[in-house]
């Protein structure tokens, strides 16, 4: 038989060829007990549940054995606690049946930081006989369940035992899963917070990118097809599709690729005004660094839209018709153009300008690919993203520069005295290339770069506001 | 010297500064055994090959020792068993000097599952007194030697004694690859069938991708070349280099992309109609819920090259002609023709649907990257994959909707009764589409929510079937 | 207090409710030394400098303690030695309070290989009887106190002592970052050679690119519109911006992907005319082989700019000025040409051919991607690299061959007795082709397939001149 008769109190670590997964415990028939229980047992693990009640567990895997939480406890070595944290105090009777057991807690909260502190150490410190693991609370039970496990399958594994924690390594293993040592128990509250975020990172470059999108969106509905509907009493509603979203896609690429970059410039002027890096910046500049990445990545995303709204424009029905339209009128006037030098010239800069800027920033998206960046080090991935990300915003700018120039002057752009959003686009990114052309002359970039290197302007002032000299007091 | 003269049956793990790498012992002068002795030279390991003959030897790597097999063990705490499992029995003479010693069974088998158990685990049993450790045998004897390791560096090391894995992962790291534990030597199984596989799991999408372009291949070169060859008498053969493929790409790609969520519609299904979670799905839908990540990414493939081609349409001489030869006839004929304002409507929206789909689509694919799926929670992953694949097959959908809409109810489409291509392609996902939408109402979503918590329709039914009560029986 | 005021000398490994981190000391209070200290800081650990003068630390993180060396090592288990390498000398006197603590080395050289010996390595026969461990290095203390790691989080830790090594990659942990072990301290002097590096795989592949960019681009202005400019009177200068980059890209990407499969050939020959593999290559040969990754991701950004430069060609004014010249011109002469399906045929078949040899380049870029790649086995990655990137080197061939063929034997593209640069860019890759063919004739892969296997056709050779037998003298 497979199950395991004689009391396994004393850990096998050596294989035993007659039985070769040791005996694990689950106290709770929950979901997520219920499925890590099956999963366990088609790894060939003996399961035991422990249950209040051995009668309504009709749910339970059928080749797993259930008996009350104290014999249960005594036929394993590692016990999955897979009950809710607030039931944890029922435990603490069975501390002496604990004693030297590996705990595994699985818990999840319904919302981040809920206790001040982690399920895993508020058990750890009920039963402190006991080793406590944190593991599998990343884990889906419907995942688990289907076998589907597309999804990462990393599971964070943290504990104070060196030994409990290996323990726990091997089933997860087993299991087909991938663990991660996250040290010790302290990681516990970082890795419960962990299966709650829906992308946290992500939300303010999100929310910015939705709110200015719309604003320039309707921006050009006004001026492009109402203006043209009330003063020509053309219908050009079809704009909505692709003329107007080609407008944005790039509008919005542009500035955000720039908003990429603004926060750095305001670091520099902070800390030449202040004279130290000793003194922490504005919370808003630290919160804008930090998603400069998402902004970046965004950036590229409607830059990618840009270029395949181009791209389609031969396609078009409208451009086809506006297309034979002109030859037709040149026919009918009898009139052959001759080849525009300027216009030659211009079409195809702009068009060399916005590919190379954008195949530079489809460069600078891979090396943001975690697998990438963590194989580069601290220099290469400075280098690829200031070098290649300023030279990125300098062809894009160029690009739109070239591409909108002769409208800058002419007053039939002002429809309603509203400048065109090729101008508002230019404003960031201009503002951000003249600030960093200023800040790598000598004479600024000098003291910026002793600051940067631990040198202070006043050493006076920073020490008074923010540090205290420990004088030994032992 | 640096060759160790003293027996080293007691390990030194404390690095010595005259000596700094321990002796390591090959046993077997086969071609892996010297790719990897030579390896280990270069890395600083003094070598000593355990051989039946040391006459024969001249192949063996110029700075290694050669002696009886007794004699080389002695050398070194860690053996090296570079020899084919169906030798492994003349070992067993040996197990006095092996005994403590740490054995790296780095075999092979020819095909998957070869053996009962596998190698590692053999060799365990032979020798109970040794430490055996699987390692090496996903490493190419080619690749090690001749220095080229563009392929993947990971080594799977398994084995029961931490320590004995320890040393093993740190000669493997020596040698420039990455160690990756899996955990004891249960593990050795699944490592020796792994360099085995070629793309398992894709293997059923690839060849249901290939006989589908195959068949609608045919169909189109039957309906677009054979019958406008046969009724109008022109010659359209070149069609097969552009046109056709890129009616098939669009077709593949969306029927595929609907077979990705099409299983999930039958789980839903299965789940509603048997009240409950705890009974396996037939084996062909756990297959194919198994395979969607492939199936979508060749989906993904065949929409790349249907943009492509798309795009490259403008270019091609057959468009320029036909282009030219239409604006001559309106210039002959003397008319000048007005904006089609529905077919503008209509041509920029499926060209603005299909870019969106596309662009979602790519980021799924970007999200299925290994380095990218790691790095989001379950939560997250279930977001982009279900929310935002369900809007990338409404976009296509509707992109292949408005697109060939027109041509539903047209006779002439319908060339020997046959319907054109975009009609059989919109079947699979407006079915699947119609199936989802019916189960998102809250008739139906509730139900299915309780059931996929655990709950049970018929909890009598499932127990018969499926489990049975364990009654305390200690 | 927060302070640990009682000497712990005795390693606190279990954590302690009440002061739940072990107090750290940092030697040094330079620029790392204190971001590093304010990093701990903030992640809970109670910090304690080591200074030759108290009096001069107003930089120092104020919740930190400033005490004698002497001092502040008998405060903690673990002391970071912020210290140059230089300075090392002066740590000797402290051997008996350093005794059984561990070190850690974050010690940085000014060039690769700076000593003969690793800093880390120096330190540990400096103070034998302390525990040193090799951290932190590769991480910027700019980027450590800014907060600012868009970078790799990855710290390369190694260490003779592994519970040392547990408790340094615990603090790493705790500090945001993902530890990796590297194994013993043996490792020390790549990690320290690590972050000098810049791109040095990269070196070579991009001098190449760069100058044979170069020369391509002067040979088509010599050719394109210095020519045309001589003996037409006509102005092309404008090609510069479109025309020449995507003469230029092709050519270069072509050459780049048969200067990839170049080396295997060569090293094929060399195989068959040594009749052995147990000879080392040149070192030329050698080097080569070991960039083709880097040469074909730079093909592959050539071929991306290539397919970019080629769909805006629609959008050009030149281009639509030309059309509707041609358009205007056929109208005035009153004709209409019929469609000409040889042209047809080339023009859908150099695109067929140039989209499919472009999506299995980008194919084998994405599995040279770290995270794809180690995910396949040896089998799986020579499948992809070999065989589909012989497949794109065919695609890629044929289609500048159907592309550039007409062109071959028409005397007008010799201008001053100069071939076009289709001719130019075919020359390898045609080469490649011709003689891969010759080595998988039968009659020449046995032979070859035999040497790779370990067969030497000369034994004695080999022998002489590589290998010694080494008989057993012990």
């Amino acid at each position: 038989m497979r199950m395991n008769k004689n009391s396994s109190n004393v850990m096998a670590l050596a294989p035993n060829t007659s039985n070769k997964r040791e005996t694990v415990c689950i106290f709770g028939t929950g979901d997520f007990g219920r499925a890590l229980g099956h999963k366990m047992i088609q790894s060939g693990y003996p399961v035991v549940y422990g249950s209040r009640s051995t009668q309504i567990s009709n749910l339970i895997p059928k080749d797993a054995e259930v008996l009350g939480h104290a014999e249960a406890a005594q036929k394993a070595a590692i016990i999955i606690i897979a009950i809710p944290r607030q039931h944890y105090n029922f435990l603490t009777p069975l501390a002496e049946v604990l004693r030297g057991k590996v705990l595994v807690d699985i818990s999840n909260n319904l919302k981040l930081n809920q206790y001040p502190e982690s399920n895993a150490e508020h058990l750890a410190q009920l039963l402190p006989g006991s080793k406590v693991v944190k593991a599998f609370n990343t884990v889906s039970a419907w995942a688990l369940q289907s076998g589907t496990l597309d999804a990462s399958r990393q599971v964070f594994v943290c504990g104070d035992d060196v030994e409990a924690k290996q323990m726990v390594m091997n089933i997860v293993r087993a299991l087909g899963l991938t663990p991660l040592d996250k040290g010790s128990l302290l990681a516990a509250q970082e890795i419960e917070n962990y299966p709650l975020q829906l992308f946290p990172m992500w939300k303010f470059p999100i929310f910015l990118s939705l709110g200015l999108t719309a604003f320039f969106f309707f921006y050009c509905v006004l001026l492009d097809i109402i203006y043209t509907y009330i003063y020509e009493k053309k219908d050009f509603s079809f704009f909505i599709a692709i003329t107007i979203p080609n407008r944005v896609c790039p509008v919005m690429a542009l500035i955000l690729l720039a908003l990429v970059y603004l926060p750095g410039i305001f670091a520099a002027i902070i800390q030449l005004y202040r004279g130290t890096k000793y003194r922490r910046f504005p919370d808003w500049l630290d919160k804008w660094m930090l998603c400069r990445k998402q902004l970046g990545l965004i950036a590229l995303g409607f830059a990618s839209l840009h270029v395949l709204f181009t791209l389609v424009i031969p396609l078009r029905a409208f451009v086809r018709w506006r297309t034979s339209t002109r030859i037709i009128s040149q026919v009918m006037n009898n009139k052959t153009e001759p080849l525009d030098h300027t216009n030659a010239w211009l079409s195809d800069s702009y068009l060399a300008l916005g590919i190379l800027g954008f195949f530079l920033f489809v460069l600078l998206g891979i090396t943001s690919l975690p697998s990438v960046s963590n194989n580069v080090n601290w220099r290469e991935f400075r280098f690829v993203q200031s070098k290649l990300g300023y030279l990125t915003l300098i062809l894009s700018t160029a690009h739109t520069l070239v591409y909108g120039g002769k409208w800058f002057l002419s007053p039939s752009t002002y429809k309603w005295y509203l400048p065109n959003i090729y101008i508002l686009s230019l404003i960031v990114p201009c503002a951000v290339l003249v600030v960093k052309f200023l800040l790598i002359f000598p004479c600024v970039d000098k003291p910026l770069t002793q600051i940067r290197q631990g040198w202070e302007r006043n050493p006076k002032y920073s020490e008074q506001s923010n540090y205290i000299i420990n004088k030994s007091a032992v």
